[in-house]
């Protein structure tokens, strides 16, 4: 029998929802499942470098990338972010239950076979290209990708 | 083998939310799988039409519909909407690689034979009728038609 | 023939997207479905108890929870929430078409045999325990055990 299926398409560029979804998708990892994750729109920045500036031409992409930097370590909080106290506050109650941060859940994933893919729409409106990702983000791809995977027998979820 | 189904609850009004929603829409049924899209709550202001005025019952009736307009060409962005500015630039950047407007999602959506039907829990809550949609949305319909689509074999999204 | 699950993760604390995920756990348990909802992150505030309140251990925990208090009557609205005046307004227009409230919706979907439960990675972060949990959440599960649930045939949805 072939293993289940695990889709989670990441639209929100949140760090409470990037939580959440790692979390899911590790999971579904350990438990044997295929486990794909589709970042698109806001969600891109999740995947983003923390490093460096992202390129990108013309200049109103321009002010959309530099307003929308992204990167794993500069993620909000959907609730409660108070220009950063919130954000600090809960990584610090997350490091007091060794809850780990989204740069680890990136690490663990991709160690646990999750894969990890950018949705090549997004990319296109916002003029960046796979070179402002992560090495963890090994493709980028169409919606006709995502639901081809989603089959049957298989979980999927939007983010 | 009867043809696949996708399932999306549109609960969110913001026009990335939609414009995600429409995108895979369009690309489910692009693919042959039959696509049903049920627009509840927020997600209403989607199918609104763009003219005239919303009639509804009822002074806190009226505010909510005044307040809660709606309509594809009046969608917030969910994030930067920077009272128009960001919606205007994402608009533009749309435009520059051909990625079709909420509106014309729509229209190539019916002409793709995605059924759009409204939830009609939150119409009579809101105090409006069908009258107020847009003439692709072909039906008004409560939960149990929505769960009993949700089958087997079959990707169900709420967006 | 087993009956058909339908899981639902309720990630978000506000009441609108509270109401969407009871009405369909309630919609697919009067159709003979098994529904489990998983509270996790904001929306373990939709089964906070609405008295007393919430005790936690350390200064940013009760920091935490005083900000993030909860409760099913306390939930602000994901839109056009204004301070509680558009949250006492759609209560309103609830109540004049009988639409019931959350709390009438935990009572009723617990009668038709709707499983609530808490997840344990969130509530070991936020420093509570299920003594928090209004009664009706009868257990505490990680996340493969929503996972095994979100098996064949069933409908998984994230809110």
């Amino acid at each position: 029998m072939a293993a289940k299926k695990l889709n989670i398409i990441v639209f929100s560029g949140e760090m409470d929802k990037a939580l959440a979804a790692f979390n899911i998708a590790v999971g579904g990892a350990s438990m044997g499942m295929d486990v794909t994750m589709f970042f698109t729109f806001w969600g891109l920045n999740v995947i983003k470098k923390n490093e460096g500036s992202i390129r990108s031409k013309g200049v109103m992409r321009k002010m959309l990338n530099f307003m929308n930097r992204g990167g794993s370590k500069r993620l909000p909080l959907s609730k409660f972010h108070m220009f950063g106290l919130g954000k600090w506050m809960m990584g610090k109650l997350m490091k007091d239950v060794n809850f780990p941060s989204v740069e680890e859940l990136i690490k663990l994933s991709e160690s646990m076979g999750v894969k990890l893919v950018s949705c090549n729409t997004t990319l296109a409106m916002m003029g960046i290209t796979q070179e402002a990702f992560i090495p963890e983000v090994k493709d980028c791809v169409g919606v006709a990708t995502f639901l081809s995977l989603a089959d049957e027998g298989s979980v999927n979820l939007f983010i």
